[in-house]
Order: structure tokens, then C-alpha cells, then sequence
């Protein structure tokens, strides 16, 4: 990194890791930043706590969603989070800045879906502070227990078998048509409205079924890099095994692949399950809300990402091609 | 309010009046949005939350502070809402959102800023995230404990003693000063740098010496007004007893008295004392980090908030005149 660099250069995940060696580990922190949660100790407790944030013009534009929407979504990627580490939440804290012209009732509804989408996964919002600003500037912090070990993005094995829940792709999806103007349909709802897989989350993780969990924010190359990076391993994708809705089949399979690779705002869990434990799963299926399915394998690390399939195969370099909020 | 109100009309604590009776309650939440922090069960343990944000060119302009200091101060004004209950901070996570043009090494001084605030106050940073923005904003989550009981605003009671640490006005006059261009001077530096009245809180709750307590973030007479509303009192102020440092008392009287009343960006605390543990204090006197000055007595709340001395008796009204970001 030279003088001259900036967020713009740097990216945020260059940012994140630089960061990173700085922050000093404590016998009272399990896991540190660079996961999903952070893992501390709370007396005899394991307590999770993530933040997220959504900026107007950059996360989303006004008339993408309505004020409600908005306030769900942004507890949503935060519960997404607790999901990803098998956790449940427990507690959130709101911080809200919005130009001083904002209609108090638009901050009000703004509100109210936070307050459903914390009723809806059986948390509380304690507290939280509001400023002014230039733009809307939503940012959350949930806290969360998880009631036996956290899964992290390290601890998958070579030869663990890679399972997604739900269908991938919809989320850019629904970006992309609310882009055009189209404001109805399953994809734009999708991204409306994501659905964090708790209850998926703390199956995988409560019947020790998972050795390694990400949720897919940011693309599923991006998000699985991130779990191979932290693991030390490589990873095979079976591309036409990936799991599409509807909507996403309608498409041009190069399309649709894309979307699911790069593309960002799916929510869905990644997690890698060791081949002994695959029997395991299948007996939890029929307690699961989602589908879930077997996407790929993990390799040896010095075969980096590789995707299989449809008559090619393509190496990807683990870093590349997710949503990055600066280098996009 | 009308269909026709913004924030600007209804104000920081107007919106959160509106909003708290909404949030509900649970058996686990044992403080909920309105005080300094939430207070929330975690196993045997009492945990306190806290959030709040500095937003460029609302809380703070870039030329006042450097990276570093704004960092700094960016966790202390979330510390001294743990010390307003008597906490210890144990962890804390961050949001940043800035301009993809901000230099790199401007953040990460930024950073630096916060992971010192950090070890001086024995917690650790264990998280965050960092987004695109159009201005620079910070937000701010710490954790913390409290060994016994939280104090709060509520539970102070008719005849108590009113404190306060350290002295007033100084927060306001630095804002002044750095309005004016003056970049030296204690007031400036004690803007830049403030400093979270941890051990005194501590000991204050620890000893079961306050029977209510809030720090001073928005001026004396706002912040007395949020203790007075939240115990169903009022409160007697000796202005002459107001505690000022050298450089308010080389003002004259009604403008240091006007930075001590109605300034923010103090963080000193304000906390209620019984009668019977004002020799208790007093014994405790030795082990404190700051001044604790006597200011005043509670009163029956239909007296509401008088200003006694100097030859004049002024009656204010308890929600009058301190800072708030949307209608100052």
C-alpha cells in the first residue's frame, strides 16, 4: 500500500485485511474479527455480536424500497450473520442518520420493520441513537448466543463435502430489475425482503453437521474464497449442481450462473460438512426450511477455486469477482 | 405530530420519545432504549449496550481533529455512556462508512485512534465494517458490565444531593474556539480528547453511592432534565457551585455560566446521592480520578428545574436548551 492509496484503490476487504493483524486478541475473545460474528465470553456464555451497515446510493436507492423494506432488510444482513455462525439472536441496537428534511413518519416505518424483522426472529432492539446526515445511513449491531461451538469460515477439511441452502443468483437478480425500473416479482422481493437461515444456521451447527459456515453476501466465488482462504483449503464447484429459482432458470444459463457466482445480496448459507457427516444431515432433512444442496467439494489449497461442468472448466482465482463496495 | 413533521421539526429526542414506547419489553431486558445503555441478561451476567455516531460535518469538521483524535474521541463519547451506569467496557465493534476518495492511511489513523480509547479503557475492538459514503461517519457499539446494579437516570428521589465530576463547559468552549480557528488551548483539547469518567462511575455505582446517574454529553441542563423526567423530580442548581476550569472562569460569568449550562461535548457525570451515603462519598474521596462537586438537591418534581444564586432565582423549563442534532 503506497501514500497515494484510497478506499477506491485499496477496497474494502484490502482495508478489512490490513486492519486486521492490528486488532490485539484477549483470552476473553474466541473469535476475533474477520468472521461473520465475533465470538467473546460472556460469563459461562458464548456471545456473538455483528454490525452491518446500509448507506443511501450505495447499498440501495430510495425508490428501490419502501421505508419498512428498508428497515427489515437492514436487520435481515445482520441476522444473516448471526445465521452463519449457527447463533441465535438475542439483542440489536439501531444507529440512524438521516438528512434533517427526512419525514419523521418515513424514519417511524423505517423502524417499524426493523421491529418486525426482530419480532420475527425472536430478538429485542434495546436501543439506538439518531443523527443528522447528508444521506440515510442505517447501521445495526445485533447480539447473539450460540448454545454449543460458533461455525466459523476455518475449519473446513479437504474432502468436506460444500452444501448452499435455498437458490443463488436472486438477489442480483432483483438489484439488477429494480435497476431497469421493473419493481414487482419474486427476485425484486428477494432482495426486498431476505430471509436470514437461522434456523438452518443453528441445525448445521447444534447437530455438529457443519465444519465450516459463510453466509453468501457478496457472490458465492467471493464468500468461498473467504471460507478457503480462512480453512487453507481449495474448492470444486459443480456449476450445475448451483440451485436456481424459477426466475433464475427463465435465463440464459450464462446469465444465470453469473448472477449466482458474482453476484451479490443472496443471504444464503455456505457450509462445508465432512463426508462422515453427510448421513447425519440427511436425517435432519425433513426439520430443514429450505432446500439445501451439494454444490462442490473441498480440495487441496493449491488448487485454488475451480468450477466444473458443462462440458469446461474454469479456474477462478479465490479473490476475485464478488461485490467489494469500493472497487466496484 | 402532523404528516407534515421532518426531523428537523421534531428534533433528536422528540423522534426518540416516539419511538421508545414502541420497543417492548421482555423478562431479559432489564433496561430498555432510553437510559445511557441498555442493560440485558446474558446468562448470570448483566451486559450494557450502547451506540452512538460522530457524522462529519454534524458532530465534528475534519479540520478540527485529526484522523487519530477523531477516532479517539469516536469511542470515548461511547465509554462514558458505560461509565453513566457504573460499567467496565469489554468489547466493542465499528461502522465506518466514508468517501471511496479518503486516503487509506487516513482510516486507519482513524482506526488507530479507537484501538487506543480502547486499551486505555481495558476492552477490546473485536469487530466492524467499513462502507462507501458520501461523508465521513462513525458508528460505535460497545459492551459492558456492571458488577452489581446499573445505575440509571430513574431512581433518584427528593432531598438527594446532585454531583458532578470534574468541570463544565469546557466541551462547548473548545467547539467555540475551533469555530474561530483557534486550533490550541485545554477547551480544544478537551474536545479532541475527552475523557470517559470510567473509574468514577465505578465507584459510584460499585459503593451503592448514586441513586440515579447520566453523563453530560448534551449540557448540564438537558442532560439534568433527562435524570429529573426519568425520576419524577425536579432539581435545585447552585450556579454559583458549578465547577469551571481556569480557562471558563477567565470568561465572564454569563458566558461561562452559558457553556456550563446549555454547552455540550462535556462528558463529565451527573449523579444523585442520598443523604445517608454522602459520608460514605466523602470516605471514598481519595480513591477519586477527578473533582466531584456538589450542584444541588432534587426537589418535588411541580418545582421543576430552578437556578438558584447570584442574586437571582431563574425557573427553566426541564426540556430547554441543550443540544440536539436536528433542531439546533
Amino acid at each position: 500500500m503506497t501514500r497515494a492509496d484510497t478506499l477506491s484503490t485499496v477496497g474494502e476487504f484490502g482495508f478489512l485485511d490490513r486492519l486486521l493483524p492490528r486488532l490485539a486478541g484477549r483470552r476473553d475473545v474466541i473469535v476475533g474479527p474477520g468472521d461473520d460474528c465475533a465470538v467473546v465470553r460472556c460469563g459461562n456464555r458464548r456471545l456473538l455480536v455483528t454490525t452491518d451497515a446500509l448507506v443511501e446510493g450505495v447499498h440501495f436507492k430510495r425508490d428501490w424500497l419502501t421505508p419498512r423494506q428498508l428497515g427489515y432488510r437492514s436487520l435481515a444482513i445482520n441476522l444473516s450473520d448471526i445465521a452463519a455462525m449457527g447463533g441465535h439472536p438475542t439483542f440489536g441496537v439501531i444507529s440512524v442518520a438521516a438528512p434533517g428534511s427526512t419525514p419523521a413518519n418515513e424514519l417511524f416505518a423505517v423502524h417499524a420493520g426493523i421491529e418486525a424483522a426482530a419480532r420475527a426472529a425472536g430478538m429485542a432492539i434495546v436501543g439506538g441513537n439518531v443523527s443528522r446526515a447528508d444521506c440515510l445511513f442505517l447501521s445495526i449491531t445485533v447480539l447473539g448466543e450460540v448454545s454449543r461451538r460458533a461455525l466459523t469460515r476455518a475449519g473446513a477439511h479437504v474432502g468436506d463435502e460444500l452444501y448452499v441452502t435455498g437458490t443463488l443468483g436472486d438477489g442480483a437478480l432483483g438489484v439488477r430489475q429494480l435497476q431497469r425500473g421493473e419493481r414487482r416479482g419474486a427476485a425484486v422481493q428477494r432482495y426486498r425482503q431476505p430471509r436470514a437461515r437461522l434456523k438452518m444456521g443453528q441445525l448445521l451447527a447444534e447437530h455438529d453437521i457443519g465444519s465450516a459456515m459463510i453466509d453468501i453476501s457478496d457472490g458465492l466465488l467471493q464468500d468461498l474464497g473467504h471460507l478457503t482462504k480462512a480453512s487453507g483449503i481449495g474448492a470444486e464447484i459443480e456449476v450445475d449442481a448451483l440451485p436456481f429459482s424459477p426466475a433464475l432458470r427463465r435465463l440464459p444459463q450464462t446469465e444465470a450462473l453469473g448472477l449466482a457466482l458474482h453476484g451479490g445480496d443472496d443471504y444464503e448459507l455456505l457450509c462445508a460438512v465432512p463426508p462422515r457427516r453427510v448421513a447425519a444431515l440427511e436425517r435432519l432433512r425433513r426439520q430443514f426450511e429450505c432446500p439445501l444442496t451439494r454444490i462442490g467439494r473441498c480440495v487441496p489449497k493449491r488448487l485454488g477455486i475451480e468450477l466444473l461442468g458443462a462440458g469446461r472448466e474454469v479456474h477462478v482465482r479465490p479473490e476475485g469477482g464478488g461485490w467489494d463496495h469500493f472497487t466496484s
